[in-house]
């Protein structure tokens, strides 16, 4: 299996830096392929605009939408579009890791849905949800928020989790056609201690390898072991 | 009254724009002010980052919380930031105006949130919600959707509209302490003829004057009038 990250917060020493090593640490242990987008370190633009194409369709006015279905028709993506797209199309299962910074992701990360994710590349017309383009593909949230459980709750002060996250889930996943696996959320990350920050890398790690499953070179092996080879 | 329009399109002459440009002349007309935010126009980065400030609480990690709360005590927060809140300080009704990308706001506008909207600046511990910073001051959603009204409803593919905007309502302007309006949503705003767009655009005047209330100026000369001076 081949994993996509991509991860959105400008220290690398923070919390959701350290599920980022914890989870490709993980998956590579277990065999399985995992790249990283790093949108800070790369700095990555997230703000839509013509500089997301190489290729014009109305000069006159930009209308986003048609400027990226025609680039996807005329191979006009601009280079950084073009390496996060291959490495979206590259991956069985992706991992958005994040802060939650105002009910949402930072804008840094939502740029990437809104230039990477165009129309006529990653949607069209009639293809969305049950008939989107990516069936089969996985897709996972890892965040971590300064509140506690408990407020993020149906009777706490944000709102049940699942209903936060319900744009992305909705909107942005399964939008996508792809799988929305239940998203791991590392409550009150700031909050807790050195013990309940290494509790929630380990739990996060387990998840990943059940997650992931066995990769194929395990498979293998372990068909050679029963077969006698 | 005074209002602040924080809009967020790259196209000038898009529907949202047109919703821009009529709210500001309906307020006007109406007597009030309006200053207007125009992110794309004014080039506004939404990357949080150590740009946000003049300032330096640890030079080591960045933090971003406490890099806010040591720019709010030192008066570290940079020029575009510095603008940016004193524009949200001044109005009695903000208005954010844009179109929904993947269930949310365009890039450029959350990152309006993440940076300006500042630790210390707009919220601190035990100063949100009920005992947030700014009761009295109003919010309003503005927005244009691909999708029909129909699709953001309970049976909907996209689930109700109230839930797919949640997280700004909730975890953005009630979070501040400020009275979260009911949102303008002009549903499919790219399939709808020219009828229907005036349509929208005088709902939206109508709805934008309803809010704002008659002006002082106004109040004055009605008791002038009433009182027979």
């Amino acid at each position: 299996m081949h994993a996509l990250f991509v991860y959105a917060h400008p220290e690398p020493t923070s919390f959701t830096g350290a599920l980022k090593d914890a989870g490709v640490a993980a998956l590579r242990q277990a065999g399985h392929t995992v790249e990283v987008s790093d949108l800070y370190a790369e700095n990555f633009n997230p703000v839509a605009g013509r500089h997301d194409f190489t290729s014009v369709a109305d000069v006159t006015r930009f209308h986003y939408q048609t400027e990226q279905a025609h680039a996807q028709e005329a191979q006009g993506f601009a280079s950084d579009l073009v390496r996060e797209q291959q490495r979206f199309l590259k991956a069985d299962l992706i991992v958005w890791l994040y802060p939650i910074w105002w009910g949402g992701m930072p804008a840094i990360l939502k740029g990437w849905f809104d230039r990477v994710l165009a129309f006529g590349f990653a949607y069209a017309e009639g293809r969305r949800f049950d008939s989107g383009f990516f069936p089969g593909k996985r897709g996972l949230l890892c965040l971590s928020t300064g509140g506690t459980r408990q407020r993020f709750s149906a009777d706490g002060v944000f709102g049940d989790i699942h209903t936060v996250l319900w744009p992305a889930q909705r909107l942005m996943i399964e939008y996508l056609g792809m799988d929305a696996l239940e998203p791991f959320v590392a409550y009150a990350a700031p909050r807790v201690d050195a013990e309940g920050r290494e509790a929630y890398l380990r739990q996060w790690q387990a998840r990943l390898r059940e997650v992931a499953g066995p990769c194929a070179g395990d498979l293998t092996r372990a068909r050679q072991f029963i077969s006698g080879k």
